[in-house]
């Protein structure tokens, strides 16, 4: 779907619209209505399932957004965390310089500094894209967090968190004791992280807040135990560096063995077929669409050693687009935080020796794998618009709907609550023709309906009675009864888990 | 537990701790760890099944956390969201002026005026509670709300919102249309809310960040169908304004039937029936330890017409505390929001005629409650510490433990994975003796424990295999297959629902 008429359709079914938008909404700011708060909750819980789960010694935290300014300081986010802007003298817009720079330059503006993205502008002929005019300033750094006064003294400030990762290493330390005290742990989190991005588009891609998921392992580099070989043959849809700058946009599938054979470390590359695998097996995305698009020493972060986006091609938003990555981070966030807090973050070792750990990092959107489930899988079949969701991701297990109001709506409310009262959601539906509820439970990605008919009630006993069940992608109809259909829906909902790195048979 | 005990053991065992530990914490902030998450999560489902699950007409969404300026506006939060606030000239300590007067004031400051608290001080000896000095000033107004410069522009701002409230009152429209265009209808929020709080203190009970879970209740004051006859008999320990303000502390146990004869309506007394059973019965608070706590005309907000607080007595914080309310809000909130948004935000009835709705409000706090249940539920047995947490609430439903590390491990987990495949949780342990790893799943309320020992691995396969189940409380063993134990754990974990609304048989 076009990008406006996905939008559209998402807001008009209550799956997400923007914040206050009685006022006309806030740029970069939406909410999550019933729909969709359930299906983002339920990919939070499948990412924890599969992250997470990888091993007893990953935990699970949920610390605050809020941090107090020593803590950005020493991340070197109050210096660094900055987009170069650019302003209209005229008009008065401010759109950030590489936007301004893009239209300009074909050959795209990745990996270039603002210092060069400054001369640029000056020798590009730019015009302001709101008014036309010339007069553009030269461009500044912008700091992306919103930072305000904290405590009723007045002097001290804290900032909304620019990624949850930092609240990870904050809590290492408290982990460390309340863990095995072994190496690797695993920190992560879900939550929001909030930027002011000078120029918020594309709904759920460019937010002013948003939901990440964060997995920080900390590891010793000269041993990260796991089983390779688990992972060796699998094919990955990879573009690396010499290729990509050379202007190519194919991946070439190569196992993850000879991305080892070429230097990149193993441990690094098992995370990248274990978030393959989160994208190809679990979010069900098709494996074409998939690219693992490699960052060069120029584009990455300072701080990364190595970082591999996962880019997924959007029909929506017109081609790849990052929704996740893995980064190989160093030491680089302990030592910085060991010297902005005085506390000595380094570990012992079993043979006694100290160590300040190592991170690796995994990162995923949570709105932005909202967005692609949508773009990916609301496919239009004549009359018919189907989201194809994995059924554990499905906003609800089922809709249940009485065939004639008057008559079997008391049973089916009956169907309703034991189903509930067994743990499996369901959704009672009795408005238009079953064809009509078949249609939003379609649209809604609801994997199956179940209807209560006049065969229902022949039989004598809740436990006796069977109701028509029928498939949302086959469309296929059966005769089922309520255990059976309690055991269906259990069996649907549960989420796919990685076999584990410790531990296991 | 006394409350330095109490948090000591919390932050020890990885439920919760300060943000920013490692830099000596920020006042009024918290971070949850592995088990308190869990629990948080718990209970945070634990209400939206009771709350949200009480009529097919109420929905769970999940809005953002920032509001522009004209929502603030509009709600009156950006004038009168104020504490009186003192500060000393001699240390430069700040104060909220209620703390100072009432060390004071031995019949408390409830429902004084800021002007009033501010003539009180006055007339007192008061002297800075930090250093001693009587150099204090008059109290002044100091905004609660965290606000901060939106967008790269400059010149506009935003909040961090103060309530949960406000997003469902925004959200009110859109969720007309989403919903079946018909009152009560419901918008329950279990998100972040932010307030400056001049002196935070008692670790979850006055925070700067914290989570509420709110549901409101859109409805037409003439007619607001409910089953009020299943709530009449209900004996409540209500504390009602004159008795009250006349300085008793202790409830009395009236029926909800006599409440509405005192005058309440019956949809607000149903409603104080529904929670004082969700404290009851879900949370399992003792009954002898809740209170419904009115407050009077002077102590409301100006825009409820009835309020009674849910208040708990908790050892840890040497009295009662509030830890939910049930509000009647009236229709101030969309009649602001109508004006302030400049769209009419009545809708129309079935007759025709247009109604702009009112708002019967629940508000619960999660953290609080978090806490509560810590404070009620943790107990020490002679050496042994337990925490009496609901099965349905604990951070994870089994601890499985091989009896000897080598001959049982690989056993061990093989239940491990077969339980998480099932979709119940189970944490591995195979650390120190059994009795020590039983005491470290009783401190965290983790319900029942699992050793899989010589026993175990004399059946052949591992569907006949049994292992020892040892419950939490009673402590009694038993042995158990895996299939069995699946199916406990399963149904240990189902959350009480109530009985609907509408809908039902």
């Amino acid at each position: 779907m076009k990008y406006d008429e996905l939008f559209a359709l998402l807001r008009r079914r209550g799956v997400l619209w923007p914040t206050a938008e009685i006022y006309g909404g806030a740029q970069g700011l939406y909410d999550y209505g019933p729909a969709g708060a359930q299906l983002k909750r339920q990919v939070e819980e499948a990412w924890a399932a599969w992250f997470i789960g990888l091993s007893d010694d990953f935990y699970r935290i949920d610390p605050g957004e809020v941090l107090p300014e020593a803590v950005v300081r020493a991340s070197g986010h109050l210096e660094n965390f900055t987009d170069p802007e650019v302003s209209c003298a005229k008009c008065g817009s401010h759109f950030r310089a590489e936007t301004i720079l893009e239209k300009w330059r074909p050959e795209g503006v990745d990996g270039l500094s603002p210092a060069q993205i400054g001369e640029l502008l000056q020798q590009h002929p730019v015009r302001c894209p709101q008014c036309g005019s010339t007069e553009l300033s030269v461009p500044r750094p912008f700091n992306l967090m919103f930072g305000f006064e904290f405590g009723a003294a007045g002097g001290e400030r804290a900032y909304l968190r620019p990624e949850t990762a930092q609240s990870s290493y904050l809590a290492f330390s408290r982990m460390w004791d309340v863990g095995r005290h072994a190496l690797p742990l695993g920190i992560g989190v879900i939550g929001k992280a909030y930027r002011n991005e000078i120029a918020p588009r594309q709904v759920l891609f460019r937010m002013r807040a948003f939901t990440q998921a964060e997995l920080q392992v900390f590891f010793d580099p000269a041993s990260f135990p796991l089983p390779f070989a688990s992972a060796a043959d699998e094919p990955l849809p990879v573009l690396r560096v010499p290729r990509r700058t050379a202007g190519e946009e194919t991946p070439v599938f190569q196992s993850a063995r000879s991305l080892v054979d070429e230097g990149l470390p193993e441990f690094y590359v098992f995370f990248l077929v274990h978030m393959y695998r989160f994208f190809r097996d679990v979010l069900r995305y098709p494996k074409e669409s998939i690219r693992l698009f490699e960052k060069s020493d120029t584009e990455r972060a300072f701080y990364n050693r190595i970082q591999f986006d996962f880019e997924v091609k959007l029909e929506s938003l017109g081609g790849f687009k990052e929704l996740g990555a893995v980064h190989y981070r160093g030491d680089y966030d302990l030592s910085r935080h060991s010297a902005g807090s005085g506390k000595d973050l380094s570990v012992a070792l079993e043979g006694g020796q100290r160590l300040l750990p190592h991170v690796l990092e995994t990162t995923f959107g949570v709105d932005r794998n909202v967005w692609a489930l949508a773009d990916l899988g609301l496919v239009t079949e004549g009359e018919r618009t189907v989201w194809r969701l994995p059924p554990y991701l499905a906003p609800s297990t089922v809709g249940v709907f009485p065939l004639m109001k008057k008559e079997h709506t008391t049973e089916a409310h009956r169907w309703v609550e034991a189903l509930r009262k067994a743990g499996v959601g369901a959704e009672f539906d009795a408005s238009g023709s079953i064809g009509r509820r078949y249609a939003r439970m379609d649209e809604l990605g609801i994997p199956y309906c179940v209807t209560v008919d006049r065969e229902t009630l022949e039989a004598p006993s809740l436990g006796s009675r069977t109701a028509t069940l029928r498939q949302r992608d086959s469309k296929e109809q059966e005769r089922i009864t309520l255990d059976a259909l309690t055991a269906r829906l259990h069996t649907s909902r549960v989420l796919p888990r990685p076999s584990p790195l410790n531990g296991g048979a």
